[in-house]
């Protein structure tokens, strides 16, 4: 085929557009250029889109800008928790973490448990145990923290209001080669419950890759993901009921939407086709394609990539 | 409708026919009789599924012949980690808990995530204090653990192969309402690493329930069971494509196979039918319904209900 190209979240349920500053608008458009070309540039000479993904992922996590890796919110406690997965579309091999404290990029550490195990999925202490065998360098977790992160949940906690700010970046990509790949990376809930975890880590929820239909990752109230399986709902919408992508990703979204969820999602399928639906006021995305076409966008109407 | 019924399993994997003691056979026979018939006692009274499923899964917990709650097998370091997953089919409601060292019934604790918590999945010390919050006692980790199991962990280290005792407990129940439930509990695999989640806590991947299609509760090599996302996938199966229980349950089982996993599940679909497919020599599994068919079963030929 022979087409390639990758699609990217930062982030579904921003709030309202005159809320968000215009330079941290501007900040996060620049930062979501950066990943898109930092993967683009992967598949463009001829990489496989697994590595594709985690590159994108790897300078959201980052940025500081995003709930995920440094950064992230904070749950009750004060302290950041971190989850992701990768999947690899090709062999559906797959690698996962949650309840991580002290691993600065966790979706590196996802394929190092899909590459490295015999396992797919290790949370909390024994994950960090395996990061830092496998010569992971562990931070403390002041070193994820920053100052913004501290003063929302102390504005939550005060309000008394339920999790807000949503979040979580994904990536999903189409190598030359035609292989599918797809990651998710996450903070989880501002303000959530100590050992909360969402959608972002589980395979099939907030994360699936197959050749045979797409990839795609998820960002919003998890829990809802969770229980309609949003990722691999999307993928059998393709597989058994011929839909298209797009239909397909829009239906998953109307049953987590049905249950009352708020997120959206970024999906590609095989011919580079791109989906992003959404239900929330806004979504941090972005995506690149070897045909020229590229979009960055945050709220409802697409701006075009500067 | 009113018919209702319920079908569990104790772990597909079970070693040879002769490798296993007449006195060992006997005494699991005898505890799936008993957790079949007080899962289905809830039932005839009219009980939701959701509570017959809990029942059911409480017997076999408390049992200390399974690998779930109370003798459970240990991780490489010696220690129970118990994880367990409950969904209920009316509302797409779901609890999820892994990575649990001090509680005795992690399938009470899942039911508690759901109804008392904002959230689906919790793990590890965060999901213990939730315990402790909502009332459970906590014990130590010595209490969960039986010298049997101890022995099987020291017998693995010593023979330098990988994990081999399969385990898990699950059950899937129709209530006279017409309502479907699900739910499943381990101690995951003998020897695993520290951390290591399978496919048991996993919405969609070990445990799935949807009134417009069926409930199940996997078994087996979790690894291979949460890339293809089997539960989802027998549901998927049976909603998109129009499979029938049975075929859907067994084109699950497939693709794990394929994927070079071993294992079974159980399943119940919205008019009682049951599927019970396995690829290992065994699975310890029963059911009984309100037509009066009930079947107890450990090898490849049906061993009637005594």
């Amino acid at each position: 085929m022979g087409r390639h190209g990758l699609v990217i979240h930062g982030g579904a349920g921003v709030t309202l557009p005159e809320e968000v500053s215009p330079e941290g608008r501007r900040a996060c458009r620049a930062k979501l250029v950066q990943a898109i070309d930092t993967g683009y540039a992967v598949l463009d000479r001829g990489g496989p889109a697994l590595e594709a993904v985690v590159a994108a992922i790897t300078v959201l996590e980052d940025s500081r800008l995003f709930n995920a890796g440094s950064g992230s919110v904070l749950n009750a406690e004060g302290v950041c928790e971190l989850d992701a997965a990768l999947m690899d579309g090709v062999t559906l091999r797959a690698g996962s973490v949650a309840g991580l404290r002290h691993v600065k990029n966790p979706i590196a550490l996802a394929r190092a448990v899909m590459d490295k195990s015999a396992h797919v999925m290790l949370i909390g202490e024994g994950a960090e145990r395996f990061a830092g065998r496998v010569g992971f360098p562990l931070v403390t977790n002041d070193e994820l923290q920053t100052a913004r992160r501290i003063e929302e949940l102390a504005r939550e906690k005060h309000s008394g209001k339920k999790p807000g700010k949503l979040g979580t970046v994904g990536c999903a990509a189409l190598d030359k080669s035609g292989n599918l790949a797809a990651g998710t990376s996450t903070g989880g809930l501002n303000n959530k419950q100590f050992g909360r975890v969402g959608d972002s880590p589980l395979v099939g929820s907030g994360t699936y890759a197959n050749n045979a239909t797409c990839a795609l990752s998820a960002t919003g109230e998890g829990e809802y993901f969770i229980r309609v399986c949003a990722a691999h709902d999307v993928s059998a919408l393709m597989e058994y009921k011929g839909l298209g992508l797009e239909e397909a990703a829009q239906a998953a979204i109307d049953k987590v939407q049905k249950l009352g969820g708020l997120g959206g999602l970024i999906a590609i399928d095989r011919d580079g086709r791109v989906a992003m639906p959404f239900n929330t006021v806004g979504m941090y995305r972005a995506y690149r394609r070897s045909d020229g076409s590229s979009l960055v966008a945050i709220f409802d109407g697409p701006e075009p990539a500067a």
